[in-house]
């Protein structure tokens, strides 16, 4: 993929004949140059959703200008639409508790230069991950997440979202946090918390799926990248995957390979919501990969 | 895999030391060559598993000599054991509705010599595959069942049974047989119905499975094929397997596409069931490959 | 996937600003509604892909006229372009040998409404599947392919290539024919031969693949669907896949699995070559799934 | 798995009727408790493998009592054979360049302890990955790798033999080194040098595989974990896999999809070795997952 810098356009609207040819005739009429284009109509929806990448080089103006000219386009056809410039990167939050495969995941992809984002902070219940993440020369903090008293709960719940919000987080990433977000915190930032669930939903919802797999004897287990909604591992599904496994397998060992699947598919998630490939219809997703 | 006659000799039994030292011991002392040795110990249950396969031409005696000699070693293991000969085929009788996805896979597989097994007759609650069927010179045999009556309904099932029986049927198969047996048939003949289930169960259990799955915009779909029990879509799983869609698949799409995994992971049950390589454990199957 | 008739539009051109707008434009202008569409830039031969398909309700003309009206703009950014129509089939000619997995998963396809082709008839040199075709009504021709004399081997290529353009065939599909065809046969129909070879291209080019893959120890086997040229096993890719295989499996159970892939594989890549999916650039192809 | 200490036995020999009962025998004469057994015949080599894990609390002796007394029996059979103890854990030496995907991989398998080695160092050609390593209090010893001069090239090579062989090291493990051993280092570790080549084997051997599969223009890309022999890339394979990718797909991208493959295969196939899973018959390898 080309790594000069480009606006990414996304759009959504009712389908109808004439909505690329509007949008593609805008772009060329400022010269841009449109280097990946995706379209997707949602049938029982009837509703149009595109995606375009454009060469930010190749239009004579910003992406603020490029909002206000767009404008009359877009209340024509009804559309929702976002534009984003890959010069900006997202900013992840991420959540941790103990466990820290996909952490060392994400953080490693981030070292790299393989996940275009920032990471103002790492939040987590625990202080076992403090050292690892402060390597990194990223902030570690530690919110204390009471087990009984509800209130304190909801205090901390409180703290998590402010934290958020005075780091101006995009996305926050439940990079396997063991608890389980209240339903307004949910609510506050809707399709801008990702999770990974550790089985292939809607099998296995809730605590201790490769328990549940063990138990039911699949022949598979699986791992879910979704956005977290108010309800419990029911969210809008963003990426899924599989694994082989078989008898000889103990319920440990589907722990031990289940943390592949699920670090493979949060990251992959992560990096379609993180270059705004994801778009939300009801309770399902467009990815356009 | 070697095509000579062969014994496959099955065993399950409490777990103890010197299960597989007796039994090899048993098979050596006679001469008896091993061409495939499996075990396995299922932890919770404790119980200890095993199967092997034997050169028939090794052994100075037929599978009743065999048996009868080998009695006095399983009693002192307490062992739950069978022995088949590879020259006695497998009667399967095969259910089918209208879709003949499967069926066209089975029946090839038979023609060409891969799937070793006879096939006294196809049963049907409908015409439409009686031509291809009688094609390959083997009866086909129509059962009416009636829509609403459940008393014509039960006596349907009854025939189905009768007819099975009149075969020397060994293993039913649900060849995408689109009714539910009901729980007498299903007591009748423990661990001798599979069927093919066109979800990665047990999510989507029931009618309309990939409707289920577009609904709930899932990233794969998938099939399974279980041994069937007097709870629906709930038996001992026996093989299963899953493909990626998106969100530009349609239903049609999917019902398209999970007929190829259907049929891939009905054969691959099936062909385990018919080598002897699955015991069930629990609602659990070991199948050993 | 709507089954309402749709015209498909695929072209390439030199990459440069503006296509799609054109294009989506000219479309649009004439209230033409697009239901599927797809572009590709092929960085290296700055080349630009697209592929478009239309309702032909929608418009106000037949595909005779769109043709002519298009003509100007094709010109204009130097398109090779064609339009098709999904109310004319294609016509599919089959060549088989003795092995009759692939054949038999086609002829499933097709007659369940899968695969919506012609079949004008199905050559081989031999007798063997005679039976099995002609009990679908499709015309089944013996070519005798002679072993040691190569004017005669020419001769009966010569047959096949009055057989392929007597019947009118649009594709050529060799479903495991067992024969090297000609380079001036594979010259004649360039992008209309497809092919299906036993491994994962460019691994184990020529005979037996499968005992190759076997002396080499490979933890995978596959299959490669691919249009043939006049260089043996080295035509664009179309579509492969892989299967895990291990030590116990012995060359007969690769063969076996692998006539699973084989049909598999094939099937895929015909389906995209019937629905105008595939375009070929140098030695590589844009398949637009 | 239980993580009781066990011993795994590991043999060969030429095949005949009898060593399951021989061996399992001799293990249940002493109350030896197997947790688990593979066996395999390999058919051309007329060669009998097998790998047994026994509790080592439930025999009355030792290891090296174990080795005195099985001596008779291992010689009657003319049996290539080893003993290993999981209270020893083997000593991995990596190696590795600049990049760091596969040793982030292993190292985070390493302090999570699902990886259940010893790494007394880890060497490379550049200084890049020192402050990660360190910070896993592991020592980081740079050897300069000159690019001209081959004199100085064999030393360098040298050094790291000294090195290896210093540490006590039971495997090198080259992490995505980017440098070929020269035959007589392959040479002097037989078995125990481990690649990842970020290719399908026996595909695209040697520099720059992803950009041959991108010329190729091939649809899955893939892995191969083997053992270094003094041919390049044609050692026995030990794991391999693939994923799929499309023509949308960059040469960055193949890159970056293939990370993942890479230290996946590289992690499992480490994984058999270090449990002993691994044999090699010939160019091929057995391995009892």
């Amino acid at each position: 993929m080309n790594n000069a810098r480009r606006y990414t356009l996304i759009i959504s609207c009712p389908d109808r004949a004439g909505i690329i040819a509007a949008v593609s005739g805008f772009i060329a009429e400022h010269g841009g140059f449109i280097v990946e284009a995706n379209y997707h109509t949602e049938q029982e929806a009837q509703r149009f959703f595109m995606r375009q990448e454009i060469l930010a080089d190749s239009l004579p103006f910003d992406a603020g200008e490029f909002a206000r000219l767009f404008a009359a386009l877009a209340t024509k056809f009804d559309m929702s639409w976002q534009l984003s410039d890959t010069a900006h990167r997202k900013r992840l939050v991420i959540l941790v508790s103990r466990q820290d495969h996909c952490l060392n995941d994400l953080l490693h992809r981030w070292r790299s230069g393989e996940l275009l984002v920032d990471i103002p902070c790492v939040i987590s219940n625990h202080e076992d991950l403090r050292s690892f993440v402060e390597w990194h020369h990223i902030p570690y903090i530690h919110v204390d997440m009471p087990g009984s008293n509800s209130a304190d709960k909801a205090a901390a719940f409180e703290q998590i979202a402010t934290l958020f919000d005075q780091h101006q987080g995009d996305c926050m990433v439940l990079a396997r946090f063991m608890q389980i977000l209240p339903p307004a915190l949910c609510g506050r930032y809707p399709g801008r918390i990702i999770n990974i669930h550790h089985s292939f939903l809607p099998s296995f919802v809730g605590a201790k799926p490769y328990h549940q797999a063990y138990q039911r004897g699949v022949k598979l287990i699986g791992a879910t990248c979704h956005y977290v909604t108010d309800k419990l591992d029911a969210g809008p599904i963003i990426e899924q995957d599989t694994m082989r496994i078989d008898h000889g397998d103990s319920v440990e060992d589907l722990v031990r390979y289940g943390r592949d699947i699920e670090k493979t598919v949060l990251s992959r998630g992560l990096r379609y919501h993180v270059e705004d490939r994801v778009q939300v219809c009801g309770n399902k997703t467009i990815v356009f990969r």
